[in-house]
């Protein structure tokens, strides 16, 4: 690199800054401003925007023109301050578009998200244009995260396929890549301005400083950029790296101001495809998918671009000249990790920035679910009932505790990890449980036990999603399964609201049974390929409505050598080494499952419903939801399978099936329930809640459940 | 409250704007910028501070003077927006002073921290007027958290305390309150400017901007102070309330700034000690500590003060006018939480303040440790050496995770809980132990048995710490121990640091011995007694060196029945309900304690060392450390039982001592020792390191501890 040029560079900055004062002054000579005329009404004056020292850009030099190396990116620091334009009205909705397909970009878009948010003082209105997997987690997600002011459409992008899928590209982001090309029509006509940001970005700063960059652009500039800080556009990087056409370095694509009103006047779709199509007569595909095309249009019509500061998009990749934007800037604004290393990239700063990132990727984002003062804002669907509803609620009821917890509303981040479906299949099951950190090291042993798909709600905060996934990563085991759906419910309230979680592992299952079962079991291992087997020749699917029991047994043994066949089972049970389920502290939670009787049984067969039987069960997906109000400890399986029965359900017990319980501490929440009497005096209060509740539903003939209720030994230990 | 005056405000506001450009263009046309001439030698200039809709103070109006509710604060909003002062030059050195005292504070003081070093760009010099308790625990806390360019100084708040001891005062802060008057005797002379901060303020903006009024300033004025925001002075809130003299409504002291050359030279000392002994001639003690005094002053003085934009100091008392200040302002700077209410206070907004200090609660402040882009700073005491010794470490190696968490210097937070030392008594025994979040439901079983102090180190994320507190806050047992010190060890990497954890435990101990247990053990409910009894019996103190071992033992079973004595305990053993420890698994570790000869034994007996020998043990607090090389699971144990044996500590099992493990699921890192063959590769070179450090240490008497090693049954299977 050339030396820096200091003297020319002081000499522009302050002939910027008195420029940048005329600007300041000249709403008060003339009266005239123009972000005032499209304030709200009613919308109070908001000041200039902040003056830190924001770097000046330049349109490249003539030298960068001409491919040379330069001094620019170093110029630009040493560039003094231009005053902020104003910032938007304070209750001005500020539009984002972001373009997400798959599981990993949708958990990078909750990154991306949470330091937006954590910065936001606008209304803002997302764009998002997503595949199918995306789709359904970040709707999922947006629904349950309930942020105000913060609205969100969602764009198809299969159907914007066909108008970009002819160009030729190697870079990793596939197709949608270049997807950003086809916004202004994709996007509402009467949407005039966006700010477009890659998944890989995080902000710093409050974006509605960079909504005011808009302001900057002359009438003929349709897009804002930032210049690229790497050397990849000059050609001079690796031996027969032949670049697309570019203006000097070129412009990086990872944040863009777009004014789609003039882009959609100035015929943009003809003029990249003209563009693209020609340079491809020449070049080869694209290697940085819509960059090289937003880069070869703007070598052919400079005047379109606005430069913006390169604090605007800090870039982390490899090569970067990036430190010449930010070394002597105190203001980071957006940090881009668009290198394939992401943060793994090697950099001088790149704990400073890594920190940054990991400030998101930690943050509590129901933190985020925080009011815009002084907007009114649309209520969120549901969110006015849901606080009546906690209004309501009387803090002197020793249940108190329970019934808000039953009234949050989690975050639901569905599939956190990568996950394939399974091929539709007529008799298939899926295994559904719910888990927290502490029974993680749960999953390698039952991915060993169970080959089949598997739905699993994890209840977690966004830290430990984060170490959830590293944990996964390491996992030889469990980083080979695709067929396992990881759901994180993410953590609110001081209770385990352990019916939730079994709903939502419960509605992502897609296989037509479930088996209901519990983290801390393991399956016998030809369970799956039985139960399978089992439903066919019970022919479930046609006309019974059953609940298929598998029987449940416990080890106290740490270590232990898993029984092969019921016939091994046996045997342990005979030597001590397994009880049934539960069998020193509360046998009546499986006493109906008829031990005795399965032992010497060869076929299914039905056994009857009885207070306080809890049974691990196989049952059609569409089967009743559990009763949320059951949250930590206690009855909340037996609601479940007590409404399994008031529906009709045959409780057919399997003779070949067993399913083993592991020892482990006792929770949190089990302590609590032996330690407190309100706990337990809720609790009973729950319960006959639920009775009352059932009687409305099931008549009549729910009355035997509060016949059992009323027996003395159930109330004395329940459970 | 009058209708607020929105004509006259927007005329101000016009003015200010104008006024502001005036300053701005200022040292452009006069060439004289004070600020600019206090820049250090070669830092670069700094622009104009954020000029966001700051809320312009006014000095209190003549209403507010007699004491009349006023639109005062109403109007302050509606100000127009006065452009910021420049703010200090990048690298210019920002002070701080804070009063903390106790337990409760300190934690008060890392979260204040946080916010403010989230935000900071500056260098930051830390005055800190502590007690002994504070002194201790943030003395550790600062030298473990090692944040580039932060400076901690300390001062003793007792010698202090004469200055203001005789001032009667009724606010909950007690003395401590009073300290702030104090300060610019107790500062360095050399110090002319600091900012001050109540314990409970939380920061959402760059202190910089607040430092940076100091420049607003006039020749006379030495303190900067934020109006209150309730009526608290104006007496009408409370039948027979008499506030003390001052302002209207007054002004409050959570945020001070202070000129403290100015004040030193206006005889301040002398001034703030006559008014408050002429006030306390016909008013009784203050209410409100150091507030009551400095208003008292500024009453007398109006010409000291001035006064500074509301949102840096937004006020959620009980009965707070604070709205008025924030209800239009998109920025808020620093909330104070200063009603005794803290976070359950009543407010409108109460969600969004709570939010905001939530996050900086459970911020991991590890991510704070982030160096200042182009400040040179001080390195901090042993930072080179560690960059250079991880900087050395060989990715390839296979321990590279082992070593590079060996080098982590984790945050330690000690006496995280309030916390009694026990009186010093010549025999008595800490028990000491480690724990992670998933053995908190232990604590409660093990107060129950060991009624004695406990030195325990929790390994935790900050918001885990969080979840801890509230732990302990509910369980009546937990809370009502003051003799359990909780010392938060910080998490930082992916192994668990089980040797540094004991280690931080142990240096905590405050009694002559201590009983090195771990957390899934509980110890005979005779234990604490029999154990002093036992040390004076033995008269350790005075000649012998010995470890006393405490035989172990186990149950595989949930729900148990304690054993009460020896001879029960001998009864369960030969029932099959209890095991000796480890019985299935891993004889070897215990075999030496020779427990056929402990079931007749009367006396204490000696054993001998062999390999793999891991006991509790009661040993003198000055025992040798933990290797801190040790870390996950394995060997952890062992290798500080062979130091105790290379040291020549006499083994010495106790007759009627027992403790015993319960069950629980394994541990992560044990599943992982357990599907790794890296892990258990690396645990060999680590012992192999090991060894060879100990024959150094302890040359040829060393030598068996590596015969011992290369017996094939110990490599096999160990731990």
């Amino acid at each position: 690199m050339l030396p820096r040029g200091r003297p020319r560079a002081l000499g522009a900055a302050a002939l910027l800054l008195l420029l940048g004062l005329t600007l300041l002054l000249g709403p008060f000579l003339s009266g005239g401003d123009p972000e005032r005329e499209r304030r709200e009404p009613g919308g109070p004056a908001r000041a200039p925007g902040c003056a830190r020292c924001l770097l000046t850009p330049r349109v490249p030099s003539d030298g960068q023109l001409r491919g040379e190396p330069s001094a620019g990116l170093g110029d630009h620091n040493r560039s003094a301050c231009a005053p902020q334009p104003p910032l938007p009205p304070k209750c001005e909705v500020l539009h984002v578009a972001i373009v997400c397909a798959g599981h990993n970009s949708s958990r990078d878009v909750v990154t991306l998200m949470k330091s937006l948010l954590f910065y936001r003082k606008n209304p803002l209105h997302l764009h998002l244009v997503t595949d199918a997997v995306a789709r359904s987690i970040l709707g999922t997600l947006f629904h349950t995260w309930m942020v105000p002011s913060v609205l969100v459409s969602f764009y198809d992008a299969q159907e914007l396929k066909p108008q970009i899928s002819w160009i030729p590209n190697k870079h990793y982001s596939g197709l949608y890549g270049l997807m950003k090309l086809v916004l202004p029509l994709a996007l509402p006509p009467s949407l005039a301005r966006v700010i477009v940001l890659d998944t890989d970005v995080t902000f710093a700063s409050d974006i509605a400083e960079l909504w005011a960059l808009f302001a900057h652009f002359s009438d003929k500039q349709v897009i804002g950029l930032v210049e690229n800080q790497s050397d990849w556009y000059l050609g001079n990087l690796w031996k027969n790296h032949r670049p697309w056409p570019a203006l000097g370095r070129g412009f990086n694509t990872g944040v863009i101001l777009l004014r789609l009103d003039r882009l959609r006047q100035a015929g943009w779709e003809q003029m990249w495809k003209l563009t693209a199509r020609r340079v491809l007569l020449t070049l080869p595909a694209t290697s940085l998918a819509d960059q090289d095309i937003f880069n070869a249009v703007i070598k052919e019509h400079p005047g379109l671009v606005r430069a913006l500061p390169c604090v605007w998009n800090v870039q982390l990749s490899d090569h970067t000249l990036a430190e010449g934007c930010y070394s002597e800037a105190s203001d980071l604004k957006v940090i881009h990790w668009n290198s394939p290393k992401k943060l793994r990239v090697k950099n001088k700063h790149a704990d400073f920035f890594r920190n940054l990132y990991l400030t998101f990727l930690g943050y509590d984002g129901k933190l985020l679910r925080r009011e815009i003062f002084g907007c009114p804002s649309q209520p969120l669907p549901g969110a006015e009932q849901l606080q009546q509803a906690l209004a309501q609620l009387d803090e002197e009821d020793p249940c108190f505790e329970f019934r808000q917890q039953q009234l949050t509303v989690h975050r639901v981040h569905i599939t956190f990890l990568p996950h394939e479906p399974p091929p539709p299949r007529p008799h298939d099951v899926t295994l559904v449980a719910q888990l927290s950190m502490d029974r993680l090291q749960m999953l390698e042993a039952l991915c060993r036990h169970w080959p089949g798909p598997m739905s699993l709600a994890l209840y977690l905060t966004d830290a430990e999603a984060q170490q959830f996934l590293h944990f996964v990563e390491a996992s030889p085991v469990l980083s080979a399964r695709q067929d396992v759906a990881y759901h994180v419910v993410y953590r609110d309230g001081s209770l385990y609201p352990v019916n939730q979680l079994r709903n939502v592992a419960l509605a992502q299952a897609l296989t037509p049974y479930v088996f209901l079962s519990d983290i801390d079991f393991l399956p016998a291992y030809s369970l799956y390929d039985y139960l399978r087997a089992s439903i066919e020749q019970l022919e479930l699917g046609s006309r019974r409505k059953a609940a298929l029991v598998v029987p449940a047994f416990e080890t106290l043994r740490y270590r232990f050598s898993f029984p092969s066949s019921k016939a091994e089972l046996l045997d342990l049970l005979d030597t001590g080494t397994l009880y049934t389920f539960r069998y020193h502290e509360w046998p009546r939670g499986h006493a109906p499952t008829d031990y005795t009787r399965w032992r010497e049984a060869q076929v299914p067969y039905r056994v009857q419903w009885a207070a306080d039987y809890e049974p691990y069960v196989v049952v059609p997906r569409d089967c009743p939801r559990y009763d949320p109000r059951f949250v930590g400890f206690g009855w909340n399986k037996v609601a479940h399978i007590m409404e399994l029965d008031a529906q009709e359900y045959e409780l057919l017990v399997l003779p070949e099936a067993f399913t083993i319980h592991l020892p482990h501490a006792p929770s949190l929440d089990l302590s609590r329930f032996r330690s407190s009497s309100d706990y337990r005096a809720c609790l009973r209060a729950l319960k006959e809640e639920f009775h009352q509740d059932l009687s409305r539903s099931y008549g009549a003939s729910a009355l035997k459940y509060l016949t059992a209720l009323q027996q003395p030994q159930s109330q004395a230990r329940a459970p």
